[in-house]
C-alpha cells in the first residue's frame, strides 16, 4: 500500500517509520508542513494514496479514490469533525483515527503539574527566594492549599482524564466527570447537562480538555464560568475556542480569589497587550501540553502500531471515526 | 498535667488546644516564638511543665526535674540531635517525638510539584506565552522528559520519601533510596554508603531530603555531586547546610543540562547577589515546602492524638528518641 506524509519528520523517526514499512512504500507531500499540527497542502500525488498520515486536505480525500485509512497526526481533529465529512468518509468506506495515545501521558502530566504549582504556589514562591520568614512567610505557607479532599471536575473526560484520575489517586480527591457521550465504564461520577451546572459550582478545580468542534466553541462562557465557585482555578489544555475569553477576564475582576493556568488560547500566541497576558492569576503556557522529548518516535510508534492492526484487519487504536457498516479494514 | 507552650497559636488552633486538654494545663512562654521553627527561649515557668510543645530550650530541659516529653513542633530537631542530648533524655526518662506528620504530605508534595515543573518545563514556558509554532517551540516540547520510565535516588528516606514513592506510581519509574538506618521494610530498593556512589551516578533525579546533623553536613560534596550523571536534576527539600553551595555552584559550570530545584539554602534566604540565585538552572523558593493551608489545626491534632496515647501509656507517633529501657510515658 502507499502511505502519504505529509509534514515534516526528524531523521531518526523517518528511518524508524521506513524500517516499519514492510513493503509499504512512502508518499510525501511536496510543501511538508513543519508541524504535526499543520495543515496538509492539496497536492497531486495524494491521489495515489492509500493510507493518509498527517492532517490531509479535506478535498483532497474527497477527491481520492483510493484512500481507506487516514491518521490524524494530533489529538485534534477539528479539521474534520463536520457532518460533511464524517457522511464523506462513511461512504467512501475510509477509517480516520487519531494521535490521542502519542499526548495523552504528556497532556495529563502538564495538567497536573499545572495543579500542584497552583496548590504549591510556585509561581510566587519561585519570584521570592528571599523571605525565610516573617508575615509574608507565613501567609505564602497559609496560601499552599493542599489538594487532599479538594474537588476536580474534568470537562471533555476521555483518555487524557482518565491518566489524570490516575495521577489524582494518591490524593483521595472527589472527581466528576462531563463528556458529550458517556460510555459507562468511566471509573469517575459521570455528569449530564443537568449534573454540570451543579458539578461546577461543587469543583475547587475546573479542567478544561474539550476539542474544538461547533459544540464546543465558547463552552466556557460567562454562565458556566460564572457558576463556578469563588475561589476555584480553572485549566485549560483542550482548545482555546472553547472558553470565551472576555467572560474569563470578567471572571477574575469578580473574583480575587479566581486563578486560571491556560496551555491554550484563541488566538495562538495572544498578541502582545492582550489583557489575560497582564492578569497576574492567569498563568499561559504556549500550548505545549502534549509535547515531550521523542514525540516523533512515540507518533511512529503508535502509527506502525495501528498499520499492523490495519494489515491484519482489526480494530485501530484511537479510531475517531469509525465505520457503521462494521467494516474495518477496507 | 501541665503543658507548656512556646511558640504563637493563631486564635482558631489554640482554642482547638484548649478544647482538646480534657483537664490538663497550659503554661504559656513569657516570649512565645513567631514560628513553629524559631527556638524557644528559658523561662521561669518551664521547671513546671511536664510536657514541652515547640522548641524548648535544651538547657530548660537540662534543669527540668518535671519534664517526661517533648514533642518538638517540627520536622527538623538539629537543636537537640546531639549526643548529649540524648544522653541527658535517656537519663532523664523524657521522650522525644516530632511533627513529621504534620509536614510529611506538603512536603512530599512540594518536591513532586518541582519534578513535575521541570518535567513539563514550566518556568521556561510559563515565562514565554508569546511562541506557538517555530523552532523554538519545537524545541521547547521536545525539552519536556516525561518522568515515565526515568530513575530516581531519594537521599534521607523516611516519611516523605514514602509519601514520595505514592505520588511517584503511576509513572513506573525506577526508584532508590538511603537513609541511615535501613528498617527492612522499605517499599524500594534500598542502598547503603557503598550502593549510594551508584546509584548516585544512575538516577535522573536524586531528591535530598536529609536533615540538618553532624553526620549530614556537607553531604552533598563535590565528590558526590560529581558522581551524579550529566544532565540529572537535584532537588532539596530537606535542609541548606547538607549540601557544599561551592560544589554545587561548580556542578552548573562543568555540567549544561544540571538543574537544580532548592527549599532550603545555607543561609536562608540567600544574600542578595548571591551566585545560586542568577544561575538560571536553580530554581529556589523560600522554605516552604511543609507549610500548608491550616498547618496549625494539623499541628494540634497531630499533638492531641499523641496526647491522648501519652495519656494511655502507648507507643507516640514520630518518637525520635524512644526510651532505651523500654518506658514510654514515665
Amino acid at each position: 500500500m502507499k502511505i502519504y506524509l505529509d509534514f515534516w519528520l526528524p531523521k531518526e523517526a523517518l528511518a524508524f517509520l521506513r524500517a516499519g514499512l514492510r513493503g509499504h512504500e512512502l508518499l510525501f507531500s511536496g510543501k511538508p508542513s513543519g508541524t504535526v499540527l499543520g495543515s496538509g497542502t492539496l497536492d497531486a500525488g495524494f491521489a495515489e494514496a492509500d493510507i493518509a498520515l498527517g492532517q490531509p486536505d479535506p478535498q483532497g480525500v474527497a477527491l481520492s479514490e483510493r484512500l481507506r485509512w487516514i491518521h490524524v497526526s494530533s489529538s485534534g481533529i477539528t479539521r474534520y469533525d463536520t457532518p460533511a465529512f464524517r457522511a464523506l468518509v462513511q461512504e467512501k468506506g475510509i477509517l480516520v483515527t487519531n494521535s490521542a495515545h502519542v499526548y495523552n501521558e504528556a497532556c495529563a502530566d502538564h495538567v497536573f503539574s499545572f495543579m500542584l504549582a497552583q496548590s504549591r504556589r510556585l509561581p510566587e514562591g519561585l519570584a521570592t527566594p528571599a523571605f525565610a520568614s516573617g508575615d509574608a512567610w507565613l501567609r505564602h505557607r497559609d496560601g499552599c492549599v493542599p489538594l487532599r479532599g479538594q474537588s476536580v471536575l474534568i470537562v471533555g473526560y476521555g483518555a487524557i482524564g482518565e491518566r489524570l484520575v490516575d495521577l489524582l489517586a494518591p490524593y483521595g480527591m472527589s472527581i466528576a466527570g462531563y463528556r458529550r457521550r458517556v460510555r459507562g465504564d468511566e471509573p469517575v461520577r459521570m455528569v449530564d447537562d443537568t449534573g454540570l451546572m451543579d458539578a461546577l459550582g461543587e469543583a475547587d478545580h475546573v479542567v478544561n480538555i474539550l476539542p474544538d468542534s461547533p459544540s464546543t466553541r465558547g463552552f466556557f462562557n460567562g454562565t458556566r464560568l460564572g457558576l463556578m465557585k469563588a475561589g476555584a482555578v480553572f485549566y485549560n489544555i483542550g482548545r482555546g475556542r472553547t472558553v470565551d475569553q472576555d467572560a474569563l477576564l470578567a471572571r477574575f475582576s469578580l473574583d480575587p480569589g479566581f486563578y486560571a493556568w491556560l496551555d491554550v488560547t484563541d488566538p495562538e500566541p495572544l498578541p502582545e497587550g492582550h489583557p489575560l497576558r497582564s492578569e497576574s492569576r492567569c498563568r499561559i503556557t504556549p500550548h505545549v501540553a502534549g509535547g515531550h522529548r521523542g514525540e516523533s518516535m512515540t507518533l511512529i510508534r503508535h502509527f506502525l502500531r495501528n498499520l499492523r492492526r490495519f494489515e491484519r484487519g482489526e480494530l485501530l487504536e484511537d479510531c475517531v471515526m469509525p465505520l457503521q457498516n462494521g467494516r474495518i479494514a477496507g
